[in-house]
């Protein structure tokens, strides 16, 4: 039995509210759990400088935590002037993440910036992150063909992630704070709609792990992956 | 007539939310109008150095505001590495204006860290944030009352605080953005329930006023505290 | 009686020399009592970013303390990387109050750079800074006048500032250090030549004020302010 | 056929020189082909603060590039005052990979850290500081048994570390820059002598992987870590 | 002839005024003609960490410019947030300078730290820094003498320092900053009272100079100072 | 005798190592003894902005320690933030002392950006960065001249540099960590191959040193510096 009383392969309570705040182009609060995260698309009309005149666009993340999405208070990244290495780790992952399933050059020369922010913190931060952040993206994508501005979608697939972990021995899937602190392996899964990976990052800073357990993550992560993109769908209306 | 069809003397639509997050031993989500803030109490048992040992507590405040909370994206101040002036202007009004109604030799050796982070800005997330912040540290102390750790509320009064401003040459209440960028005079008010002044800031960066203008923004921004302050009662179930 | 043996609505002994140090464009030392601040006021023939091909210029202002100017040696706060948040509210407040009577389209695509710097400390750097810097301006923007690039002095009205606020009960003009440090209200006003308000910053840390008493400090602050007006063209030579 | 000409699952020419520098504790020049890095480890008596009094020691890890490894020249990150992302991610990788494998309660409370600075570069310098810091770790640690301050080594396995990645479609093993710029995906991996995985981290930024990519890159990783670890003992005599 | 009119070993009208301001335990004005430095020496009784505890006490300087003080204006360091490579260079060699003179075990577990902010500059602001310096800190110093907390002032000498350089070929002393920016060897040279070397620092960015040149700018210098230090003592009335 | 056994007028075994890593223009190693530098000199067709289009180049240099390259670990400046004034002072010392030597105006638009990191320290890591610095920009422009892009190398002279110091009341060369810890004197002596002085740095934070002194401190780093400029005409195969 896990704390949280779920099955191994069993995912906490998903949702995914669109138009949560009224500025962005795109603006999600998905909530895995307690944990709340929002996320925003802004879409700029310009390029970083290294991709001037490539004819291609971006796509780059930023991550944060309010101060008391936590137990205990963090501090404030602001405040401290600069942004943690867990911090920069997290908004690379998630960047990386979107580009595996947008096609850069049919974006044309603009880039969407995506904002993460944890209004509430109860594990899988960055997991929730990255599966709400495409439906952002994706409204934001859309928001451009509606106005005529990109004649389709510039996606190649859905992109979601999840985390897996051995906790008391045993596999199980999207851990929260509790699991999370205790587990021995901790292993952060970000897959296609069509089933491939795009990032797995597993990390053992107790005991190492097998090969079979690995694959038993793997598959747990794959199974919930898939969840989570109907989610994803149902919340676009194109499930 | 102004932008929002409002009366001259008409506040936005306020709400307060209590228990917005888990964590904080205060959490409230404050609007006015379209300006949304959450407002976090933390309750740490230690004071800053500078009072080590002076028998008293102390109120601080951080002040953030998401990216897109605004109508472009702002820069993250984590990432740009500090805080603008404005933020830690504001951060400071927060927190003197907080310890003004607060009895710090009443509460004792410890400090109350107030964390207001604008998820939607639409004008006034000084004077929503300074609102809300109340109703957070209130839930805060309530807390260590019914805990036994402290007596009785170490409060000496309510406190709130408005926006006043002369546009299209005639002063209103409770300025939203449209209101504010267009105004002559801008005046935050922070005032008690007993109708006291904590704090006034009038800014003219147009036209200069003159002292009957001060004087009718002050009665505009008494009348609308004093609503404030109601809605702040009706929230903690006091009125 | 005040410490100092002066009258409520008696200001300190107040000097203006011009032509302090030989760089700048204007250059004045002003003293209020003790307080003593080096202002200078810098031409430069470009604006800020924002500002580029607006057709109009700016007036930026930036404020700092020798490390012994007070009475124990604070930080020097170029040793320690940032400059405080109490710096950065004074340096801003200081722009928008030369901002406030400087007509930036007359002043064309330049700017006016102002540096207040304070020597020594009694109290007052802020009203002091505003107050000389004024002077400095006004001697840079003459020698563009007289060099041919201005054809009038692109000025609206004098702006000076004084403090005021209310100590052991009474509401007195002009806070040295020692009633600074011990008043329960503290009021910075800023106004032009024709009595009108540019800014006001009144907070009350100790017992919130009550409308009488700001009535009677804004009554004080405008007879100030005047007199600081006398002495501001006097020092000019067009009294 | 590779660009470097070896086979898919043939690794660089590696090398391993301890006392390479004669002051640190361990001091090793490790090299990966044209890759090579210095790996000293320190021992200090003293743990980070949120170690005092809990009974047990820590390794914790830096990593940096001389400005001209590359081809061409990066900025110093002393001069430009910050570690970018990159280099945070890789020196919180080289310490979790260490601690994996390090009984940090048999340390006692002391910490050895870790200094990876990159001379010369040519793809897998995280890899390449992984294995060499292990080797430098291996001598302090000795030198505190031979000092008689441990009874024994606090180490539980050898650790090592390698990159796999997908080029031209087919795996391949130990990544030089040339195959790392063209890849689609790139993996390291860090196991231990007796075949367990303490770190995965695999990235597709081109096309996302399969299932069985994933397995034959693994099959290929695993290979290369035991050949590592046989160098590694054989540079330490203990083959 | 020189540009200012004066002879190759003509220093310019020196005049050292003290108690400038009425905070610091030293303060003194300094010019060497156009060039005016404030020079504060502070007390505090504590020392650095790294001399707690070792029965000793400690000198160290500080060092800025006015942003103004220039002929055109310099970047405020307070606000680009770092001490320039120049600046750091400056306040170590005051420091070092004044610590060649001062019984650091006689002074006690104390500190004096000096401040020199350049208000006006015109070459030679280090020298101008060092002698004043001296000055300042014989005056805090003797205000301990005279509370009892010293028996005697711990100074083992006088310390000066002059400018010497190569300018149109020929050895000048005390450089003024149109000499200074046309020279081919600027060398700063700090003597103590018995004509004794405590730092040398000669650069050449032109063309190099021979010991023939070297010699008769050490003459040079050895007869400025004597002069700067007869001034000092005429200023502290011990001539 | 000195600890090191050598005489006083004895320089260190001193060694060049070329083309010691392969991506730079010009790399070179340098032991002074125990002391070892990396110095690689970087060719950029790119000047600082204060030179474009003036006609001249530019040379520039930075300075760094690997973190235990000396007795106990020094922070890394890169994860302070920082460079510390006397990583500053060095490297503007190597860089003012190359510009000593080379024609700028004959160097054409573009610079040489020298980087030396110390990989173990023993004392004399400047002067070891000096003189082994000149033979990696000797290299790098011998490129430019091989491959056409100058017609002649753009240097009018060797530089080279030594410490000389007063240990034990006697004049020594070449200090090592121990006599540069112990000694009163310490002087960094920059010379060209024609004997001139590019720079001279004498300190005395202990005694100061008298003229007689200061003659014999050059009388050996003359001769010195001529040994140490026959070795790098021996490593450039231009004795």
């Amino acid at each position: 039995m896990r704390p949280s009383g779920r099955q191994a392969n069993q995912l906490r309570e998903v949702s995914i509210t669109r138009q949560f705040t009224k500025h962005a182009e795109g603006s999600v609060l998905i909530s895995f759990g307690d944990t709340q995260v929002i996320c925003t698309a802004t879409v700029e009309e310009n390029v970083p400088s290294f991709l001037k005149g490539k004819g291609q666009g971006w796509v780059t993340a930023e991550y944060g935590m309010l101060p008391r999405s936590t137990n205990s208070r963090m501090k404030r990244e602001a405040a401290s002037g600069k942004q943690s290495g867990r911090t920069q780790e997290i908004q690379r992952l998630i960047g990386r993440s979107l580009r595996a399933v947008i096609d850069l050059v049919a974006l044309g020369e603009r880039q969407v910036i995506v904002d993460c922010d944890v209004i509430q913190a109860d594990g899988g931060t960055r997991t929730a992150s990255i599966t709400g952040a495409f439906v952002a993206v994706h409204d934001a994508l859309s928001q451009l063909v509606s106005k005529g501005q990109l004649a389709s979608l510039p996606l190649k697939d859905h992109v979601a992630a999840i985390s897996v972990g051995v906790a008391d021995g045993k596999p199980v899937l999207d851990l929260d704070y509790v699991e999370d602190s205790a587990c021995d392996t901790d292993m952060n899964v970000v897959m296609t709609g069509s089933g491939k990976f795009v990032e797995i990052q597993g990390t053992a800073e107790g005991e190492a792990f097998s090969r079979e357990e690995m694959n038993e993550l793997l598959d747990l992560a794959g199974a919930g992956i898939a969840e989570l993109i109907q989610k994803q769908k149902a919340a676009l209306g194109i499930a």
